[in-house]
């Protein structure tokens, strides 16, 4: 990787209290949730176990005082999830506070990225 | 934990190109070894082994143009190591990010936690 060739990216864990936290795993497995309408295909997309997307759905689901995802297990149709309206605001404020802290700390990331070494492609 | 009692904390992982990164635990690392003068005693603080203290430091100070620590191994007075100028830099940039990043997100923090459910303290 040459520096400044490439954007720094940020990985945000945001903790509530001792054990409460949401980051980017959770993100991205509530908006894959929103594209594919089930828990279990999104954890899947994510190399998830099924079991693993359902706990980490259900620690969400526990932290807020509405669920974020709304879902049935199983049944004759499958299942399917859905984020709801609490879903849909808590990953929206996740989102908008990962892109303002990069907006208002791109002038340190530049600097630190022009501290980094260049480190030849084939190493 | 009752909503709002206590600020959110925010644990910041800064990731340039495939792996280089630098995140909270290596922030606390440099800030203790300029404390204590020894990578192992700043690594023993956090409950890390003498190896993974080295380990993480050897990843840093390959990572930057120069080095972040040096450091004496062993020998007769046992070793030491303080930051370099570049390693204050660094170490200085990534705290400022931080707080860069949780001001400028400050409100956006208070929603969400507005959205936390009240947990009784006893569970």
């Amino acid at each position: 990787m040459e520096p400044g060739t490439c954007h720094p990216r940020l990985r945000i864990r945001i903790v509530f209290g001792d054990e409460e936290m949401i980051g980017p795993g959770k993100a991205e497995l509530l908006e894959r949730i929103d594209r594919c309408g089930s828990i279990a295909a999104a954890g899947r997309e994510m190399g998830m176990s099924y079991k693993r997307a359902w706990q980490l759905i259900g620690t969400l689901n526990a932290m807020f005082c509405n669920p974020l995802v709304d879902s049935t297990r199983g049944g004759p149709g499958g299942g399917g999830a859905v984020l709801t309206d609490a879903g849909r605001t808590v990953l929206s404020l996740y989102r908008a506070f990962e892109s303002d802290a990069a907006d208002a700390g791109a002038a340190r990331l530049g600097e630190m990225q022009a501290l980094l070494r260049d480190i030849p492609a084939e190493k």
